[in-house]
């Protein structure tokens, strides 16, 4: 008889913004001695996390793709959407606990920071009662969109909102007006009503859009001058905080 | 004559939440390689950053601290605190600028990301435009510390909000009543205004108390168990988000 193998870990490991060498030391160590290595794309795509540790991989890892089964095809209100994303977690949690439960260790890479409006946080809720789960932090999107504005975002006794494309135009205003700095992620089409509702919010004028903070084609915008143009999703739009300052 | 040098460049390295390993690879590199060190600590100690970056440092490395004239002796409030660190600024940066106009390049240490609350912000407004500053964005102490709490911070269109315990009890339960994930910077001695705030924004039951997040002495407890006993200034308070999860 075969002696029970000890069981496997579930990495789920930060990537960070985008810039392998803004990965951290451990991701990097995770990534390079991974032997079976799992990511989420968009189906018929290289996938953003798999091509960001292009160059890092042992030569013999299993690679373990997870296709989104919808990305933009049914809105996010409908229903359907959240089955057929829950279906796929569910599929892709019991895989990841084979593995896991058979001996393996298995690294999911994760854009961003895992635990900061993360894919990887539906897996980790079906993961983390029935093998062991651990978490790599990273660098946010929003911290390398703030360097790639060459200002400091928040100062003093700021208040920093944090805010995403997808609310409503009177909810991003409200929260916009009450706020010292500002970061709103997925942009992507949401573009228009995030400016409607920073120019509402009197801030538009301060307002910076930036594309694919830390990446090759980094690109830094005043918003207010940017046409109403094609962004990609992760683009972040930044308002800096104006606090104390000796 | 000898050839005039070549300025250098001044590079504000985040370390992180305090986990050397969570340095990023690019921040790694420099600290290793670099020939000036400087950074901040409160005088007589050895300092948090520095403390980070042990062993691994060239042996001919010229070390630069950063004394602060004061921390917590004077009130935050009172302009001489203000007027300290003005001065204290401005010599500092100006002996940066000499060493970057000699031609050296000077690594700067700095404690999470640089840009975020950070004090190397204050010396980069007064070098910005005399030599050139590369920043290097880093892991926040609040992305380690809500790993450190085994839970997602922030899910679908959750609103995440950032305030220091700095501020006043009032605008704290204000802003936290508007929020739906929340982090609490800069505790401290706050503390107990900080927990009265919660309270009286109803969120007091969710909220956790992450003390040195990622390091050796790390420590979670649910804040409404947690005594009103002593904590460290970089102490975290967070309160996760309850969106939508399919």
């Amino acid at each position: 008889m075969r002696p029970a193998a000890q069981t496997g870990t579930v990495y789920g490991v930060g990537l960070g913004p985008g810039d392998p060498e803004l990965m951290s030391v451990r991701a990097d160590r995770l990534v390079r001695g991974a032997a079976h290595l799992a990511y989420f794309r968009k189906a018929g795509r290289a996938g953003r996390a798999r091509s960001t540790v292009n160059g890092l991989l042992r030569a013999d890892v299993r690679e373990i793709p997870m296709d989104y089964p919808v990305t933009t095809e049914i809105p996010l209100e409908d229903p359907a959407y959240a089955a057929r994303l829950a279906d796929f977690y569910a599929e892709t949690s019991t895989h990841l606990i084979e593995l896991a439960k058979s001996g393996s260790d298995v690294v999911v890479l994760c854009e961003g920071d895992p635990f900061f409006y993360g894919s990887f946080m539906h897996l980790y809720m079906r993961l983390r009662e029935r093998v062991p789960v651990s978490i790599v932090p990273a660098i946010t999107g929003m911290s390398a969109a703030w360097t790639a504005t060459g200002m400091p975002v928040t100062w003093g006794d700021d208040v920093l909102t944090v805010l995403t494309g997808t609310m409503t135009e009177d909810a991003l205003a409200r929260h916009m007006g009450a706020a010292d700095a500002l970061v709103v992620m997925k942009i992507g089409r949401n573009l228009p009503k995030v400016r409607a509702a920073l120019q509402a919010a009197g801030k538009l004028d301060r307002a910076w859009l930036v594309e694919c903070a830390s990446m090759t084609d980094e690109r830094v915008s005043p918003l207010a001058q940017a046409a109403d143009r094609a962004v990609p999703y992760f683009s972040i739009v930044i308002v800096h905080g104006q606090g104390r300052r000796p």
